[in-house]
């Protein structure tokens, strides 16, 4: 019986080393990990990791860790920073956001990215998925120091008018909202590939900042 | 020579007797003014009075005070309030948002309407005449208690944009954020004579609570 050929995507979850084959192992260890004791950022929902990598690249001194619950997606992001090189201040892991806490111990990640997460904006109901939800912010304040910080962008009305609640709600200190990103005064905007076909049709990207400050 | 008759506007901003003539000569007694020890709610910019009379019938253990700058615009609200009735708890006073101080001491007034206040959007320079902008955040300190409100209505984005901005960095806290407020789970709303028309073309109403806390 012939065996079936790996397809690409699993080879290159196998065997790229730039990705985490399980985060878990290094809780609490992540500053050996990176082998220095940079802070870490993370992206939740990296996708093809273009906007975590091009960061990478402009912060040297930042450790990036790019996180992505789908692994086709995540095999994508993989192959593209094997091909276009990436630099030793960023991984990858496959892992789903309410699983962080199994990943990081408090106070190893400082910043965390939303860049277009789903925004479970059709139903109510599923107000409890978005990634900013109540539940979502107190796993985040569980892995953050005690001041950390949540930079989040979207194209999404619902999803940025929730995030606004939930974090005002939850005591975090919002800053710099903006309702149009590409003709507000933010400076150093990475575009993520959504955002460039979004932005490209029109669509106005909302962002904004959320502090969280235990004292 | 014969002498101009007064015109309806005059005659009823000298007669009128739910007109404040001077307001600063109730400082610090306004509660003697009303008779009574109920909370103090002002609107700045009340226009022609519609929704501070609706809220007064609805809340008769508040005092309200609808605070406009222009005369005209006031003795139109005078007239109606006059015409269709009015509790003896709504008064109103021609004056500045910019004089606050010298109408109200600390702790005189617990909650701030502002509804569709001039957005002053067209130009960047014209941030500081908004009514959100942190020096009347910084007045209303003065004369809200150690805990004050302010609820905000607009249709305007960028007077929206920037209230959220100014509330937030001058450490009050957001609450009950929304981006349509026609469609959302607000209860309760009082439609002013501007949003009437305005949600009759489609246009999105944005409304938003700022909470200063002073401890």
């Amino acid at each position: 019986m012939r065996h079936r050929k790996k397809s690409w995507t699993e080879k290159e979850l196998s065997e790229n080393n730039t990705l985490i084959s399980d985060a878990t192992e290094y809780k609490g260890k992540w500053k050996e990990f990176f082998g220095n004791d940079n802070p870490i950022h993370i992206e939740i929902g990296c996708g093809k990791g273009g906007f975590i990598t091009e960061l990478s690249k402009r912060n040297a001194d930042i450790n990036y860790i790019g996180i992505e619950r789908e692994k086709e997606i995540m095999a994508i992001a993989l192959k593209r920073s094997r091909e276009n090189g990436i630099g030793k201040n960023v991984a990858f892991a496959v892992t789903d956001a309410a699983n962080l806490t199994e990943c990081f111990e408090k106070g190893e990640v400082e910043r965390i990215y939303l860049n277009f997460s789903d925004p479970w904006h059709r139903r109510k109901k599923w107000a409890k998925k978005r990634l900013t939800y109540r539940t979502f912010l107190a796993v985040y304040e569980q892995i953050f120091p005690s001041k950390g910080e949540l930079f989040l962008k979207t194209d999404n009305k619902v999803l940025f008018e929730s995030s606004l609640n939930e974090i005002a709600d939850r005591g975090w200190r919002l800053h710099n909202i903006t309702f149009d990103l590409h003709n507000s005064d933010y400076e150093g905007n990475i575009m993520t590939e959504y955002e460039k076909r979004f932005s490209e049709l029109g669509q106005p990207i909302y962002r904004l900042e959320g502090y969280f400050n235990e004292d």
